[in-house]
């Protein structure tokens, strides 16, 4: 007769029987343009009872599926050192546990936290990204640690070649050349999965999912909206063609909940994250 | 050199003379998201004002077709059953004087009466529902008058196979289950209309147009929104096309203005119900 | 290190060793104008984090007393009386088991059921009401339950003069007439509290705060906002004088959460909980 | 059964048996910070069916008197003048037809209008202003009429020291000094109304209400919000205290409705207009 | 170490050495329905360093091109005809010393100053039109210079066959059979653009954006949204091609930033900006 | 003709004759509630231009004193320390060029860098601090630097018994108990500012306004409101009476404009820096 839910909508699997730990990683420290993703993993579990549990695309139902629900990471504000830190302890504990980790950003920055826990437990790792933007600078106001950065720095934890970037829209044109030689970047659209799928093979892959990839038409609520994006259904289909890989982890980032006048971006990331999940 | 406009734009014939009849019903009374749908029909009149009564699409005008704009219903609050009693009796009334009830929600629910209305005067009838939510539980948090269960009860009157749904992308797995033997349902998407013109031929018709059907981009402000939805153009042609057949009613449903913060989905509401007056 | 809050902050008591619980019914079926009461108890739990547990006003904090936040009523949609019907036997509950209960709404009408529920254990109830409305009428639109007639039907179960009404300030002529003999009705303001204290006594007394009687300056997000209203401060007086009676049950209602652009009225709604809480 | 309301709540009259008209001037083509005043009597007439015809205040009822709601004035735009010119016509018809004019902005330009056509019948025509802003220049980007210049053109239609301007709490100095010989400007706050009643005594005079007089937390849905204003008791009180003069003649203008986020401004200016014609 | 950035970003060009200038134009005085176009050039600037100055479609970046960034022009309220002449004259200057002029609006109108300056140095211009609606009224509201209007004002000034449209999708019967003769009109999408480059070969050419040709699920943000329009994906191809004409002019219109929640059509006008700056 | 204004209404003044030099300081890193006083000053610079510049309340114009606005820091994300050097580096620049520095935050802590370094130019230094919060925590989330620990921490600079504090209705116990001994705190009202007069007699000065002190009603944009604060006229006056003091510099921080819906809160900010420049 009482309801007071405080997990993601079908997650409600314990610890010890779960597959996949979803957790939040709420943290937006070096965002620049229009800060607030440190709110979406709250809200996004808020909402997600708008959502079913059951897929008919993938006529599959998050009730049938382990996982577990840990909460939000509670990061400090102020260093953003100390929150990847915090993010990367915290994926390890679950990696050592024999889990999969699953983490709802903040801003894209905390993918380096997590990339780097996994790491060290799968050396030959692979990160596929989808992104409207590059983040290959070297830095950005300075400042090494950015959201303007992150996938250089995922770079260099990696080694050159082991990323695939999809959907990239902007950057500076430094950023660009970088790619030509560090990561496989296709401009603009999702298209020839296949070719990750080949290099890839049974490797372990970390992928990496920043939402403002897709088009701000259905996607307004995000710190740097970049019209010319992709679809909820290509991105859908990305994620049950990736899914397949031997995916070792994941992440959502950058919805920015202030900016969700109507509530579509959250109600869409929901959905997606249902979709993610029940893909892997 | 006054106005006092109170119609729908170009809805200005008497009812004498109408052939269709216009008028709104607002209730929302079992909307569990986002209430708010009751305010659909006035502010449609009030914005309907930023169209044009011709459509380019048609080549057609409202002002060249005989429509009467009744108002809205006053529906009592609190009881499901009272205010769908006074749409199914004012929908008997407009069928008895020989007009086309059109009608504009109000959630989803309110279809029930119509179509109810309707079959005591046309037996054979048939529905064709545009929506993005299957509909098809056969109850509701203990409720069995509900927007999530209204196709099931529009079935239970019309018999089996007798209804069309199309773009449906959401829903319980028992849902879909139901949906094979007891309507033509088609996921995700509008396509091959052909068959429902095939099978219905002649015979008298219902449309009922859930906009949730429409993709949250371009349709943001209603209750339940669903990412990975049809587009206005798909509708519109879906309109054309079907107005062709005999129709001998329809509705649009589940504007909810409250979440439309730009307006935009109010506006196509308006465009939608002009084409769908000239298609008819 | 992570955090899944979910219920009012600082109410983290168990419900055996809770002197209070506190649970949210939210229900706003007959609201004919704005609806969205639905949301309160829900996102006052959210945004609760935002304020202290300690009052500077009471030199108390709400570690220091045990409540215990049961969550949120299941309720369902379309049928007024069945949700007093759960709100009622959940009230009683709380009763029976010798706590007192401090309800959310949810629209006015919830103060029904939990008076009524009251009633059966203290025969002698008294209630007070600060309300913007006199919410006297006799029926509204055909219903006998509505947010408009509520406190005419409390006063049905009471017998007359056992109400005390303060801030009122819209209502029909023929509700102020009611009022003269039926309640203690002070209009526009809050004044003369002592009376009601000389009147009560020791005697038990069901506290209710419509919180439309806040002036929209100060609290925007309500169902129907009428200018000219009280302040915080006055009603946090009110509360702290009116908490030393022997107060055996009260609420808030008609915080309207969609309605909160800028978010001050759930900051609001949050602290005079806390104040609420601590004062009785 | 049906509702199809388009008059101000109450305002039922026709016009033969009217003793007040009351009309919209959507004119705001002279703003030049936020545009939206047009949008007023229209959002006005809409909402007020959120308030009772009652006012407590006053124990009258807006179904006791005769108001006739002639609707919206269909200005061009894009030249002030030929706005200007319409209202005066209209206004002149209302006067010449023996009954008052009551006029919803629009900007407060319009009251140029006004006041110009009623001079015309009433020589020793005085006005009273309730204003933030002095609105005493003589030319606003080379404009001679503008909203800021609009009290500047009334005085000069008027002659000296025939204007009562209250609550001005922003203008240019120069404004200011010409206040002094020219108008009776009282600046911040509303006092001393007797010597304005005691001066104007059984002459005919004029009340213009440009609502951004009011404080910005009462009122933020203004084109020219100024912090430190009058409450709407103060304001309340004003009009039922000069509504005992000779009035010939009010408006209110100046209400912004796209920035009124949680509708209390509307809802304000509506209890306020029942409040101002009960006055009259 | 400071800022304080008032130019387009990458526009810091000084005017002796600029190509290119660029300017403001916020006038929206014969806007009907929803204003607010005025604010559209401030708000551009300041939103446009969320982008970046490299185009990844063009391989070109702003800081490589000469543009100089004017500012706004200082335009009259109250007289279409006033604000018309200021622009016409500023565009004229700009011509005189050599350079291209590209303005921002403002409403649509705007672009019939900067064709009349344009007409008197090159003669034999044409014009080509992105636009949602025909603009082709001879008068509306009995005025002749109006948003609505403005094309068929252009195509007085230019002749008949001289103006190409393309997307319109809203318009009188009589706007669409005046379009047979006096234009190239294209309804609903943007296609056959080699007719237009082929007839207009190496004549001078000024391209008007009317930004609401665009569908509303991408640009909201306009005075009057029209569903089923073109994608920013067409709109910015349509641009790089029709750049490599000889373009004299150019010009964005009807972004209306109040209306703009999610800040996602400003974001896109400024993108859009940039890849028509690097496409001339 | 033309306009590119980027400089506070009125400032205007060259850096080398200027008596005061107004900087924004836009950082909000360690905002835990809600972030975004990053944009304060660029759009507190903005939105100037729809005030006066003339004060009627004190009877001077910006224009006849010397403001010089330097624009804002390019301040780093994600290290607070590294923003507050920044700060402190650019007030000891002012300062060693004998102005006054005139800071618009962020966030509250960014007062600790201007304190420190006004100290070490006036060893004997005060501050008057007017906040919602006793912001004397020793740490937050583990961090020392925050917006929660700046009073503390500038407390620590000073020495005790150098702080007054007025309007702190919010913070936990033990942060009234430090103040104590450590500050002169006035609970919830602005009052006995003499007290604070007579013992700062002629000594150097920093006045910090941390706009939550206000109401939220008249200031809902602010990261943390909190009901029961002081009105915009209190904070008024109190600015008139302490700038007769020696004020060596001032601030205002915590306004924060994503969640300013209604635009009122960024205008009574701008009025109130007029205000305070012209009261020093």
């Amino acid at each position: 007769m009482l309801s007071k839910k405080n997990c993601f909508i079908g997650c409600e699997s314990d610890y010890q029987s779960a597959r996949m730990v979803l957790f939040g990683a709420p943290f937006d420290g070096t965002t620049t343009y229009r800060p607030g993703a440190r709110f979406a993993p709250k809200r996004m579990r808020e909402e997600s009872y708008g959502i079913e549990t059951y897929s008919p695309y993938l006529n599959k139902d998050l009730e049938d599926i382990n996982v577990f629900d840990a909460g939000d990471l509670d990061l400090p504000f102020g260093s953003a050192q100390k929150a990847l830190d915090q993010i990367q302890e915290f994926t390890h504990k679950i990696l050592s546990d024999g889990k999969i980790p699953v983490m709802i950003g903040g801003e894209h920055l905390v993918t380096l936290a997590a990339v780097k826990a996994i790491k060290r437990k799968y050396d030959d790792l692979y990160v596929i990204d989808f992104d409207a933007h590059a983040d290959l600078r070297d830095e950005y106001l300075g400042e090494k640690l950015s959201h303007s950065t992150v996938i250089r720095r995922v770079c260099e934890v990696l080694g050159p070649k082991k990323i695939f970037q999809y959907g990239v829209r902007s950057g500076e044109k430094s950023e660009f050349e970088y790619a030509q030689d560090n990561t496989y970047l296709t401009k603009f659209v999702i298209k020839d999965l296949e070719q990750a799928v080949n290099i890839i093979g049974d490797k372990p892959v970390y992928l990496t999912f920043d939402l403002d990839c897709l088009d701000p038409s259905e996607f307004a609520a995000t710190g740097t909206p970049e019209a010319g994006g992709v679809s909820f259904e290509e991105l859908r289909q990305a994620a049950a063609t990736l899914g397949k890989l031997n995916v070792v982890g994941c992440d959502i980032t950058e919805l920015c909940p202030p900016y969700d006048a109507s509530g579509v971006s959250i109600a869409l990331a929901c959905k997606f994250l249902r979709e993610l999940l029940l893909s892997i």
